[in-house]
Protein backbone atom coordinates (compact mmCIF):
# COMPACT_ATOMS: atom_id res chain seq x y z
CA UNK A 1 0.00 0.00 0.00
CA UNK A 2 1.57 3.68 -0.55
CA UNK A 3 0.07 7.22 -0.20
CA UNK A 4 -1.54 8.68 -2.62
CA UNK A 5 0.20 12.24 -4.27
CA UNK A 6 -2.50 14.81 -4.02
CA UNK A 7 -2.03 17.75 -6.00
CA UNK A 8 -3.65 21.11 -5.02
CA UNK A 9 -3.63 24.21 -7.52
CA UNK A 10 -5.24 27.17 -8.09
CA UNK A 11 -4.41 30.65 -9.82
CA UNK A 12 -2.69 32.96 -7.40
CA UNK A 13 -4.44 34.86 -4.89
CA UNK A 14 -7.21 31.51 -5.22
CA UNK A 15 -6.62 31.10 -1.35
CA UNK A 16 -4.85 27.41 -1.65
CA UNK A 17 -1.95 28.07 1.65
CA UNK A 18 -5.02 28.91 3.89
CA UNK A 19 -6.77 25.79 3.02
CA UNK A 20 -3.59 23.23 2.68
CA UNK A 21 -2.68 24.54 6.28
CA UNK A 22 -5.95 23.42 7.19
CA UNK A 23 -5.88 20.09 5.82
CA UNK A 24 -2.87 19.70 7.37
CA UNK A 25 -4.21 20.17 10.62
CA UNK A 26 -7.12 18.08 10.63
CA UNK A 27 -6.74 15.23 8.43
CA UNK A 28 -4.67 12.34 9.64
CA UNK A 29 -1.61 10.65 7.76
CA UNK A 30 -0.92 13.92 5.67
CA UNK A 31 2.50 15.30 4.65
CA UNK A 32 3.50 18.18 2.39
CA UNK A 33 6.17 18.51 -0.32
CA UNK A 34 8.37 21.54 -0.38
CA UNK A 35 8.79 22.82 -2.77
CA UNK A 36 12.22 24.94 -4.00
CA UNK A 37 12.23 28.00 -5.35
CA UNK A 38 14.26 31.11 -6.32
CA UNK A 39 11.91 33.66 -4.85
CA UNK A 40 12.17 36.50 -2.63
CA UNK A 41 10.82 34.71 1.26
CA UNK A 42 7.92 36.78 2.26
CA UNK A 43 6.97 37.73 5.75
CA UNK A 44 6.34 35.43 8.22
CA UNK A 45 7.47 32.57 6.06
CA UNK A 46 9.57 29.76 6.71
CA UNK A 47 12.67 28.55 5.12
CA UNK A 48 12.29 24.63 4.54
CA UNK A 49 8.53 24.42 5.95
CA UNK A 50 7.28 26.87 3.13
CA UNK A 51 9.58 26.45 0.51
CA UNK A 52 13.65 25.61 0.31
CA UNK A 53 14.45 29.27 -1.05
CA UNK A 54 17.84 28.79 -2.88
CA UNK A 55 19.21 31.11 -5.59
CA UNK A 56 18.90 30.75 -9.22
CA UNK A 57 22.60 29.06 -9.77
CA UNK A 58 21.82 26.29 -7.01
CA UNK A 59 18.02 25.86 -9.05
CA UNK A 60 19.91 25.39 -12.16
CA UNK A 61 22.60 22.82 -10.64
CA UNK A 62 19.89 20.88 -9.37
CA UNK A 63 17.55 21.05 -12.78
CA UNK A 64 21.18 19.70 -14.27
CA UNK A 65 20.97 16.88 -11.79
CA UNK A 66 17.65 16.01 -12.67
CA UNK A 67 16.39 16.32 -8.98
CA UNK A 68 13.32 18.13 -10.28
CA UNK A 69 9.81 15.73 -10.71
CA UNK A 70 8.32 19.52 -12.65
CA UNK A 71 9.91 23.05 -12.47
CA UNK A 72 8.67 26.16 -14.34
CA UNK A 73 9.04 29.79 -13.88
CA UNK A 74 6.33 31.88 -12.58
CA UNK A 75 6.35 35.78 -12.54
CA UNK A 76 10.17 35.49 -13.06
CA UNK A 77 10.97 33.48 -10.33
CA UNK A 78 11.62 29.34 -10.67
CA UNK A 79 9.80 26.79 -8.56
CA UNK A 80 10.38 22.98 -8.29
CA UNK A 81 9.49 19.74 -7.47
CA UNK A 82 12.37 17.36 -5.65
CA UNK A 83 11.44 13.89 -7.28
CA UNK A 84 13.25 12.13 -3.88
CA UNK A 85 10.98 14.18 -1.01
CA UNK A 86 8.24 12.48 -3.31
CA UNK A 87 8.50 9.07 -3.85
CA UNK A 88 9.75 8.62 -0.27
CA UNK A 89 6.80 9.96 1.08
CA UNK A 90 4.24 8.51 -0.65
CA UNK A 91 6.34 4.80 -0.13
CA UNK A 92 4.65 4.67 2.93
CA UNK A 93 0.74 4.87 3.86
CA UNK A 94 0.57 8.92 4.10
CA UNK A 95 -0.52 10.91 2.03
CA UNK A 96 1.17 13.91 0.05
CA UNK A 97 0.05 17.28 -0.60
CA UNK A 98 2.19 19.04 -3.75
CA UNK A 99 0.97 22.77 -3.59
CA UNK A 100 1.65 23.83 -6.79
CA UNK A 101 0.92 26.38 -10.10
CA UNK A 102 -0.82 25.16 -12.99
CA UNK A 103 2.01 25.09 -15.14
CA UNK A 104 3.80 22.29 -13.07
CA UNK A 105 0.41 20.64 -11.63
CA UNK A 106 -0.06 20.12 -15.84
CA UNK A 107 3.66 18.71 -16.01
CA UNK A 108 3.49 16.39 -12.70
CA UNK A 109 0.13 15.10 -13.82
CA UNK A 110 1.77 13.87 -17.38
CA UNK A 111 4.32 11.58 -15.44
CA UNK A 112 1.72 10.73 -12.77
CA UNK A 113 -1.70 10.59 -13.84
CA UNK A 114 -3.08 8.39 -10.88
CA UNK A 115 -1.90 11.39 -8.59
CA UNK A 116 -5.47 12.88 -7.29
CA UNK A 117 -5.18 16.64 -8.86
CA UNK A 118 -7.74 18.98 -7.29
CA UNK A 119 -8.55 22.15 -9.07
CA UNK A 120 -9.20 25.67 -6.03
CA UNK A 121 -10.97 28.31 -7.37
CA UNK A 122 -11.64 32.04 -6.41
CA UNK A 123 -15.62 32.42 -6.31
CA UNK A 124 -15.24 35.47 -8.41
CA UNK A 125 -12.70 38.06 -10.26
CA UNK A 126 -13.98 40.38 -7.97
CA UNK A 127 -13.55 38.53 -5.51
CA UNK A 128 -9.94 37.41 -6.47
CA UNK A 129 -8.81 41.30 -6.90
CA UNK A 130 -9.68 41.90 -3.75
CA UNK A 131 -7.78 39.02 -2.44
CA UNK A 132 -4.37 40.34 -4.39
CA UNK A 133 -4.97 43.82 -3.30
CA UNK A 134 -5.32 42.98 0.42
CA UNK A 135 -2.02 40.60 0.31
CA UNK A 136 -0.02 43.44 -1.46
CA UNK A 137 3.01 41.54 -1.56
CA UNK A 138 4.02 42.82 -4.87
CA UNK A 139 3.77 46.24 -6.73
CA UNK A 140 0.03 46.59 -7.34
CA UNK A 141 1.60 47.34 -11.26
CA UNK A 142 1.36 43.53 -12.39
CA UNK A 143 -2.52 43.32 -10.67
CA UNK A 144 -3.57 43.65 -14.57
CA UNK A 145 -1.36 40.88 -15.30
CA UNK A 146 -1.56 38.62 -12.67
CA UNK A 147 -5.30 38.79 -12.94
CA UNK A 148 -5.33 37.95 -16.93
CA UNK A 149 -2.79 34.93 -15.89
CA UNK A 150 -5.47 33.57 -13.45
CA UNK A 151 -8.40 33.76 -16.20
CA UNK A 152 -5.91 31.82 -18.31
CA UNK A 153 -5.34 29.41 -15.34
CA UNK A 154 -8.96 29.08 -14.35
CA UNK A 155 -9.93 27.79 -18.14
CA UNK A 156 -7.47 24.54 -17.58
CA UNK A 157 -10.11 23.65 -14.62
CA UNK A 158 -10.80 20.50 -16.53
CA UNK A 159 -7.28 19.05 -16.32
CA UNK A 160 -7.64 18.70 -12.84
CA UNK A 161 -10.05 15.99 -11.46
CA UNK A 162 -11.65 17.96 -8.93
CA UNK A 163 -13.08 21.13 -8.32
CA UNK A 164 -13.40 23.19 -5.22
CA UNK A 165 -14.86 26.60 -5.23
CA UNK A 166 -13.50 28.63 -2.28
CA UNK A 167 -15.93 31.39 -1.26
CA UNK A 168 -15.79 30.03 2.59
CA UNK A 169 -12.80 28.48 4.18
CA UNK A 170 -14.33 26.11 6.34
CA UNK A 171 -16.91 24.71 3.49
CA UNK A 172 -14.03 24.82 0.87
CA UNK A 173 -11.46 22.76 3.60
CA UNK A 174 -14.50 20.52 4.64
CA UNK A 175 -14.50 19.67 0.84
CA UNK A 176 -10.73 19.19 0.12
CA UNK A 177 -10.88 16.81 3.08
CA UNK A 178 -13.80 14.77 1.85
CA UNK A 179 -11.93 14.21 -1.24
CA UNK A 180 -8.83 13.39 0.40
CA UNK A 181 -10.85 10.90 2.49
CA UNK A 182 -12.72 8.96 -0.29
CA UNK A 183 -10.00 8.61 -2.52
CA UNK A 184 -8.41 6.52 0.31
CA UNK A 185 -11.36 3.99 -0.35
CA UNK A 186 -10.11 3.83 -3.64
CA UNK A 187 -9.75 -0.24 -4.05
CA UNK A 188 -5.90 0.17 -5.62
CA UNK A 189 -5.08 1.87 -1.67
CA UNK A 190 -7.60 -1.27 -0.27
CA UNK A 191 -5.57 -4.38 -1.98
CA UNK A 192 -3.51 -5.40 1.26
CA UNK A 193 -6.96 -5.49 3.56
CA UNK A 194 -8.71 -7.28 0.72
CA UNK A 195 -6.20 -9.95 0.80
CA UNK A 196 -6.95 -10.67 3.79
CA UNK A 197 -10.41 -11.13 3.10
CA UNK A 198 -9.71 -13.31 0.51
CA UNK A 199 -7.82 -15.42 3.00
CA UNK A 200 -10.41 -16.05 5.64
CA UNK A 201 -12.05 -17.72 3.12
CA UNK A 202 -12.52 -21.24 4.10
CA UNK A 203 -12.94 -23.56 1.06
CA UNK B 1 -25.32 19.67 -14.84
CA UNK B 2 -26.31 15.91 -14.12
CA UNK B 3 -26.14 13.51 -11.23
CA UNK B 4 -23.84 10.84 -10.59
CA UNK B 5 -24.98 7.09 -10.90
CA UNK B 6 -23.71 5.39 -8.00
CA UNK B 7 -23.90 1.46 -8.12
CA UNK B 8 -23.02 -0.26 -4.90
CA UNK B 9 -22.27 -3.81 -4.89
CA UNK B 10 -21.97 -6.38 -2.71
CA UNK B 11 -21.61 -10.34 -2.43
CA UNK B 12 -24.87 -11.51 -0.41
CA UNK B 13 -24.91 -11.40 3.04
CA UNK B 14 -22.55 -8.03 2.21
CA UNK B 15 -24.69 -5.61 3.98
CA UNK B 16 -25.62 -3.27 1.42
CA UNK B 17 -29.31 -2.92 2.08
CA UNK B 18 -29.05 -1.57 5.86
CA UNK B 19 -26.10 0.71 4.50
CA UNK B 20 -28.20 2.37 1.64
CA UNK B 21 -31.30 2.78 3.85
CA UNK B 22 -28.33 4.80 5.98
CA UNK B 23 -27.16 7.36 3.08
CA UNK B 24 -30.89 7.83 1.57
CA UNK B 25 -31.45 8.87 5.68
CA UNK B 26 -28.37 10.97 6.03
CA UNK B 27 -27.55 12.42 2.67
CA UNK B 28 -29.15 15.40 0.53
CA UNK B 29 -30.31 15.27 -3.37
CA UNK B 30 -30.36 11.33 -3.69
CA UNK B 31 -32.32 8.72 -5.11
CA UNK B 32 -32.99 4.95 -5.63
CA UNK B 33 -32.94 3.11 -8.67
CA UNK B 34 -35.54 0.18 -7.80
CA UNK B 35 -35.27 -2.56 -9.79
CA UNK B 36 -37.52 -5.53 -11.32
CA UNK B 37 -37.77 -8.99 -10.00
CA UNK B 38 -38.94 -12.03 -10.39
CA UNK B 39 -38.11 -13.40 -7.01
CA UNK B 40 -39.96 -13.74 -3.83
CA UNK B 41 -41.07 -10.99 -1.61
CA UNK B 42 -39.34 -11.06 1.58
CA UNK B 43 -41.08 -10.18 5.05
CA UNK B 44 -40.87 -6.45 5.36
CA UNK B 45 -40.15 -5.96 1.45
CA UNK B 46 -42.28 -3.59 -0.54
CA UNK B 47 -43.44 -3.63 -3.52
CA UNK B 48 -42.43 -0.86 -5.87
CA UNK B 49 -40.02 0.34 -3.26
CA UNK B 50 -37.57 -2.63 -2.24
CA UNK B 51 -38.27 -4.14 -5.78
CA UNK B 52 -40.43 -4.22 -8.29
CA UNK B 53 -41.83 -7.62 -8.29
CA UNK B 54 -43.08 -9.10 -11.54
CA UNK B 55 -44.06 -12.61 -12.96
CA UNK B 56 -41.28 -14.18 -15.37
CA UNK B 57 -43.50 -13.64 -17.70
CA UNK B 58 -43.87 -10.15 -17.36
CA UNK B 59 -39.87 -9.63 -17.01
CA UNK B 60 -39.46 -11.40 -20.21
CA UNK B 61 -41.43 -9.22 -21.99
CA UNK B 62 -40.03 -6.20 -20.87
CA UNK B 63 -36.55 -7.77 -22.00
CA UNK B 64 -38.09 -8.04 -25.02
CA UNK B 65 -39.30 -4.02 -25.34
CA UNK B 66 -35.83 -3.45 -24.46
CA UNK B 67 -36.57 -1.96 -20.94
CA UNK B 68 -33.15 -3.10 -19.50
CA UNK B 69 -29.58 -0.68 -18.44
CA UNK B 70 -28.67 -4.55 -17.74
CA UNK B 71 -30.22 -7.87 -16.05
CA UNK B 72 -28.90 -11.22 -14.70
CA UNK B 73 -30.16 -13.50 -13.11
CA UNK B 74 -28.89 -14.80 -9.52
CA UNK B 75 -29.81 -18.11 -7.75
CA UNK B 76 -32.47 -18.19 -10.29
CA UNK B 77 -34.66 -15.21 -10.19
CA UNK B 78 -33.90 -12.35 -12.61
CA UNK B 79 -33.23 -8.91 -11.87
CA UNK B 80 -33.08 -6.19 -13.68
CA UNK B 81 -32.81 -2.19 -13.91
CA UNK B 82 -34.66 -0.25 -16.05
CA UNK B 83 -33.15 2.26 -18.33
CA UNK B 84 -36.43 4.85 -18.01
CA UNK B 85 -35.36 5.52 -14.25
CA UNK B 86 -32.19 5.51 -14.22
CA UNK B 87 -32.39 8.19 -17.24
CA UNK B 88 -35.22 10.44 -15.54
CA UNK B 89 -33.24 10.75 -12.05
CA UNK B 90 -29.91 11.92 -13.36
CA UNK B 91 -31.16 14.26 -15.74
CA UNK B 92 -32.10 16.08 -12.78
CA UNK B 93 -29.30 17.05 -10.22
CA UNK B 94 -30.11 14.28 -8.04
CA UNK B 95 -27.74 11.80 -7.47
CA UNK B 96 -29.36 8.05 -8.24
CA UNK B 97 -28.16 4.76 -6.24
CA UNK B 98 -27.73 1.66 -8.40
CA UNK B 99 -27.89 -1.16 -5.93
CA UNK B 100 -26.83 -3.94 -7.80
CA UNK B 101 -25.48 -7.72 -8.18
CA UNK B 102 -21.37 -8.10 -9.23
CA UNK B 103 -22.76 -9.46 -12.31
CA UNK B 104 -25.03 -6.55 -13.13
CA UNK B 105 -22.49 -3.88 -11.96
CA UNK B 106 -20.28 -5.03 -14.58
CA UNK B 107 -22.35 -4.69 -17.17
CA UNK B 108 -23.68 -1.60 -16.00
CA UNK B 109 -20.39 -0.21 -16.04
CA UNK B 110 -19.42 -1.51 -19.74
CA UNK B 111 -22.61 0.63 -21.17
CA UNK B 112 -22.09 3.34 -18.40
CA UNK B 113 -18.10 3.80 -17.47
CA UNK B 114 -18.39 7.10 -15.87
CA UNK B 115 -20.46 5.59 -12.85
CA UNK B 116 -18.86 5.83 -9.17
CA UNK B 117 -18.87 2.04 -8.93
CA UNK B 118 -18.43 0.97 -5.05
CA UNK B 119 -18.13 -2.30 -3.65
CA UNK B 120 -19.12 -3.19 -0.05
CA UNK B 121 -16.96 -5.78 1.58
CA UNK B 122 -18.03 -8.43 4.56
CA UNK B 123 -15.05 -7.68 6.95
CA UNK B 124 -14.23 -12.14 6.62
CA UNK B 125 -15.77 -14.71 5.33
CA UNK B 126 -17.03 -16.24 9.13
CA UNK B 127 -18.91 -12.55 9.71
CA UNK B 128 -20.27 -13.19 6.00
CA UNK B 129 -21.17 -16.48 6.74
CA UNK B 130 -22.80 -15.48 10.48
CA UNK B 131 -24.95 -12.74 8.88
CA UNK B 132 -26.47 -15.37 6.21
CA UNK B 133 -26.89 -17.36 8.79
CA UNK B 134 -29.04 -15.04 11.06
CA UNK B 135 -30.93 -13.94 7.59
CA UNK B 136 -31.75 -17.46 6.84
CA UNK B 137 -34.47 -16.25 4.64
CA UNK B 138 -33.47 -19.03 1.80
CA UNK B 139 -32.71 -22.80 2.70
CA UNK B 140 -29.41 -23.20 4.93
CA UNK B 141 -28.75 -25.91 2.09
CA UNK B 142 -27.27 -23.40 0.11
CA UNK B 143 -25.23 -21.70 2.64
CA UNK B 144 -21.73 -23.63 0.90
CA UNK B 145 -22.73 -22.54 -2.27
CA UNK B 146 -23.56 -18.72 -1.23
CA UNK B 147 -20.12 -18.47 0.45
CA UNK B 148 -18.44 -19.64 -3.03
CA UNK B 149 -20.18 -17.27 -5.05
CA UNK B 150 -19.18 -14.79 -2.48
CA UNK B 151 -15.78 -15.51 -2.49
CA UNK B 152 -15.73 -15.53 -6.37
CA UNK B 153 -17.33 -12.17 -6.19
CA UNK B 154 -14.78 -10.74 -4.07
CA UNK B 155 -12.12 -11.20 -6.08
CA UNK B 156 -13.88 -9.03 -8.44
CA UNK B 157 -13.52 -5.95 -6.32
CA UNK B 158 -11.20 -4.47 -8.74
CA UNK B 159 -13.74 -3.36 -11.04
CA UNK B 160 -15.26 -1.56 -9.38
CA UNK B 161 -13.67 2.29 -8.28
CA UNK B 162 -14.04 2.19 -4.49
CA UNK B 163 -14.07 -0.53 -2.12
CA UNK B 164 -15.84 -0.39 1.23
CA UNK B 165 -15.38 -2.92 4.12
CA UNK B 166 -18.55 -3.06 6.16
CA UNK B 167 -17.12 -4.20 9.70
CA UNK B 168 -18.74 -1.29 11.78
CA UNK B 169 -21.60 0.16 9.79
CA UNK B 170 -21.74 3.64 11.32
CA UNK B 171 -18.10 3.87 10.02
CA UNK B 172 -18.67 1.96 6.84
CA UNK B 173 -21.42 4.23 6.25
CA UNK B 174 -20.37 7.40 6.92
CA UNK B 175 -17.13 5.77 4.01
CA UNK B 176 -20.22 5.58 1.60
CA UNK B 177 -21.09 9.21 2.44
CA UNK B 178 -17.66 10.62 2.10
CA UNK B 179 -17.58 8.86 -1.41
CA UNK B 180 -20.55 10.16 -2.72
CA UNK B 181 -20.44 14.08 -1.95
CA UNK B 182 -16.16 13.62 -3.14
CA UNK B 183 -18.02 12.90 -6.77
CA UNK B 184 -20.09 15.65 -6.49
CA UNK B 185 -17.07 17.74 -6.11
CA UNK B 186 -16.01 15.99 -10.15
CA UNK B 187 -15.11 19.07 -12.13
CA UNK B 188 -17.90 17.62 -14.94
CA UNK B 189 -20.18 18.01 -11.83
CA UNK B 190 -19.11 21.74 -11.54
CA UNK B 191 -18.79 22.86 -15.03
CA UNK B 192 -21.61 25.57 -14.54
CA UNK B 193 -20.78 26.84 -11.51
CA UNK B 194 -17.55 27.74 -13.34
CA UNK B 195 -18.30 29.17 -16.25
CA UNK B 196 -20.34 31.85 -13.53
CA UNK B 197 -16.88 32.77 -12.10
CA UNK B 198 -15.38 32.58 -15.94
CA UNK B 199 -17.71 35.30 -16.73
CA UNK B 200 -17.40 37.49 -13.51
CA UNK B 201 -13.60 38.26 -15.45
CA UNK B 202 -13.84 41.61 -16.46
CA UNK B 203 -11.10 42.47 -19.17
Amino acid sequence: MKGNLIIISSPSGGGKGTLIREILRTVPDIGYSVSYTTRKMRDGEVDGKDYIFVSEEKFRELIENGEFLEYATVHGNFYGTSVAQVQKEIAGERDIILEIDVQGASAVLKNLPEAVSIFILPPSFERLRERLIKRATEDLDDLALRLRNSFDEVKRFDEFKYAVINDDLETAANQLATIIIAERLNHTRQMTAIQCILDSFDD
